[in-house]
């Protein structure tokens, strides 16, 4: 029989994201809706290995819920990598008479925790916590609307500029290996073109769709890059073909960079993280372990770690078809 | 068989929605891809009674995308509640040559196509769009996601000045009968306590959580309450009773109102908007007909509008416990 | 010779404003920077009677920048109003070895300081922070800027649910018994009509240049209604008495309320708050006393305070000519 | 004695900044309100040499108030920098019986006009638009006010991610060769380090005020540099250069881009783009000419074109001494 957990400890890790601290918030009051004891680990896995670490009361979050960041911090750690890391980072938490841990991050953390829970027996729960919505198991990552909203903002800035002036500008989105925020900001944002390393859709039908767009009376456009992609030119190399091939182009590059990862989460954000982390809570209390909790249909659901890792979060590519239509 | 569609007919009806421009930008730029003429008719069903209509093409709803209400403006059409309204507008609807309506709109606009087609044979697709999110056959109305963001960041403001001065506030948001607005905006915006039309939980138990909050060390405190509330009280009337029962809370109100209704559209909304649009067009194409489209599960399915209008949407009211949890 | 000041206290009071942190992190920094000691007392002169303060050091006002709010909190004291509860809080300063007080609120603010200036010795510097720009000798009061850009946002979702609908709106806005709020949110938001304080032009003028309004071609209107408004009617009663003059128009009214009052600081605010809160540190360092700092063309600036609150800042009325231009 | 005016023509050149379209609005207004006729070139004095203009009214101008961008666009003329082209322009000017041309844009858009001027006799008034605030005769440009806010919101978005993992960032603000930008946003956003053009402090004191901070305690840094800052490297050689130092710290490089120049105006550009052009339209009616409008001590004020071509708008530099005390 599961042992019954009396203290849970908490981190973040990983790339942050906003929601993160809406997240944090929401494992400490469950924690102490349930009489848990609760302690925050700072810089993810690092903060582990280092026994670094703050007790965290329902006081403690008071006001965290709007503000980007997280206030435990986040890391990534290379020593944890190693055997002896963990080793190291199970002792620091037995120590601190920690009976299970909450992860708030992406695929590495989660990684992180089911070794730390194989090698080691200490119960982890996965909450998919990162702006790339990469993750299995989940329709939506906490961070991940937020950071769309981000990019639509800048775009539609950029839009401005870029009717005033008749110029094509290219803007780099992140995204790591998948093309969701690429996918989803273009459509929002109305991008003649989203490039995204899930479909090599190739130069030429670049140029083509940009020649069609000029002939059908556009004067400026937009084409959203997925930092990932695989057309096999970065964003300011792919500008200066399109100038070269396409004279008349007025082509500028903006890498929207480190802004998407910021800022004041969204409400979409702020409930998700707030209904995943209660629930990821509870399922401790109710004896589970090694578990991601996620939404899906609007419901919240979990599933076995190991099985989220090995599934890949695939984006809807009829999008890009919805694209070429609206872009028309 | 459906007799081919060479012109589709578009309107927004009801309250406006953010997003609406977005959806019509959508029904317009799918029309010109499928090479279908497209006309809209103003002030939702009043602009087809009087035959205010204009043709739309792809460079018509240029820039719109971003914008807060709808170009076609909206109306609630009395007139065509009365059988001889709805059959002017049916006359004009063929005498313009328009082979289907896109309707979009909340359930009083699905109800007026549903009688256009029974009683004068005229195809229709519903789009839901309506800030209330009170539709069924769809996780989400175009809308509502904005107006969640609307009212956390009042909300937000709102929190600043009562942390300030130790007030409590009482935040009267939209949702007509449905507690949809009030339930996320309240756990986004991390309130105190959420009131909702779908569960009186009694002014005692207010009081008590209250006093309760008070006791635990809060010094300021936000009660969200949903316009359809069925407390027995206005929340002018709400705020004076608490005044009275708990004389030491400085107790103030805000009325959100229409700024709820207005404003750039999310992400989210967008996309939505775009993807319901496309299908709404497509399956007008396809011969399909008196169906409302929605978003289920991230995919975009379609439900029989009669079906739609049967059933309720229903808040989820494990939020209620949610935010309980959240405001220990 | 004035007494060299060793330690400096700092409090917010009245109404708070937007910029109120960032003027608070301003004063701390500086007194760091020239080696001086600094307290912060809570909820304005009422903590000073208590003696509820804390030191503040550079690290202490870490992240405060950007937020709404005031982390020292606002009241009005009643018992700082007797000639009793200055003598306490007098002596409760001299306890903590306060050597002079900043003071960030307005003119009330002011005046209690000065009272205790002169009838105890205290020298105080007043830093004017409050929204409603309502104080002389400065061109602009800390929040200003920011409540402005709230209600211009605000105004901008009213209109795009005004310009879908055909509506009349009329906005209440803040400002206490000076126009500026309504003024320049007014011309930001180009409302057709601007009620202020200031000047009553009459109801019948409201009602012909509505009609007017209309006439030319307009099918919504805004109409920005300042909440010290003399016209002899609240908001409500304009609205109805509108109604019925004009049946033509679907007159609806909001009021923003506390919304005005919290909010991330413009840059504008964060910039004056900065500048005006290390020129009052350094004014003090100086051996200056009870006076006030201000930004006058771009430059800082000081006035005795006493002659502040002999003056009163005007709106410019012309502005109300350049709106009824811009409204044409 | 000066010829009546009975058309005035109106174009936005240069780079284009937020409140460009309110400053079109006023003038197309003020216009209206003295019985003047008033057409818009399109793209600058490029549309001027191609006679591409539109007649303006004051139902024409409906709702852009609130836009970024010009409606009019934007361009940079190589033509018009001939004396043929020049002539080309003057004689579509009179050719379309525009008796004075109202230019908004920044020293090279007037520099333009006093050529049209002196070449060709036709007045021209000068309305100072542009993000960069480098304009001489004027506390304030059109744009510059929404551009500061712009960079703000981004870095402190960039400083949640920043403060989460321990980071030093380095954001290339826009600017041309004045630091206005820089300084302003510098300050509002709490940046450690703010490089300017204006003041080229040494890389050696960059390094030293960045391990002194990071020996205070502060774990993250933002350095804020404008892109025509001389230190003799640009941001990313810096950032590299700062790494191999001081190799702690885990550097980033951030370019805002054209996001600075487009989104909402603020109420302040809205109001203040207002009042410049009522007044522009109001000199050409009183026989004005060759003189450009601004802002002095909140009063709208006007001088020679070439007086303020002569003269710089210097930074304030006591901006810089602020910042190191406020970073303290």
């Amino acid at each position: 029989m599961a042992k019954k957990i009396k203290k849970i400890g908490v981190l973040t890790s990983g790339g942050d994201a906003p929601g993160m601290n809406a997240a944090i918030r929401a494992v400490v009051r469950a924690c102490a809706y349930y009489h848990t004891e609760c302690v925050g680990f700072y810089r993810g896995f690092q903060g582990v290995i280092e026994g670094d670490f703050v007790a965290l009361n329902a006081r403690s979050v008071r006001n965290i819920l709007p503000y980007g960041g997280t206030i435990l911090q986040s890391a990534r750690s290379r020593e944890f990598m190693t055997k002896e890391g963990r080793a190291k980072a199970a002792a620091k938490i037995k120590e601190a008479e920690v009976d299970a841990v909450i992860l708030i991050g992406g695929d590495g953390t989660f990684r992180g925790g089911l070794a730390l829970s194989e090698e080691h027996g200490i119960p982890c729960i996965g909450v998919p916590g990162t702006i790339d919505n990469d993750i299995s198991g989940t329709n939506f990552t906490i961070g991940y609307d937020t950071a769309l909203n981000t990019v639509v903002d800048a775009i539609d800035k950029i839009r401005d500029t870029a009717s005033s002036h008749n110029r094509l500008f290219f803007v780099e989105v992140m995204g790591r290996d998948a093309g969701f925020i690429a996918l989803n900001s273009g459509i929002g944002a109305g991008a003649e073109e989203i490039l995204i390393p899930e479909e090599d859709l190739g130069l030429e039908r670049l140029l083509n769709s940009l020649e069609r767009s000029r002939r059908s009376g556009k004067t400026s456009s937009i084409v959203v890059v997925s930092e990932g992609d695989k057309i096999g030119k970065n964003v300011f190399e792919l500008a200066e073909y399109v100038k070269e091939n396409l004279p008349y182009y007025d082509a500028k590059v903006t890498v929207l960079g480190h802004i998407q990862r910021g800022g004041k989460p969204t409400c979409f954000d702020r409930v998700l993280a707030s209904r995943l982390c209660v629930k990821a809570v509870e399922l401790l209390m109710d004896g589970n372990r090694d578990v991601m909790v996620g939404l899906m249909n609007n419901d919240i659901v979990y599933t076995s770690i190991s099985k989220a890792l090995k599934t890949e979060h695939t984006v809807n590519k009829d999008l890009l078809r919805i694209s070429d239509i609206l872009s028309t």
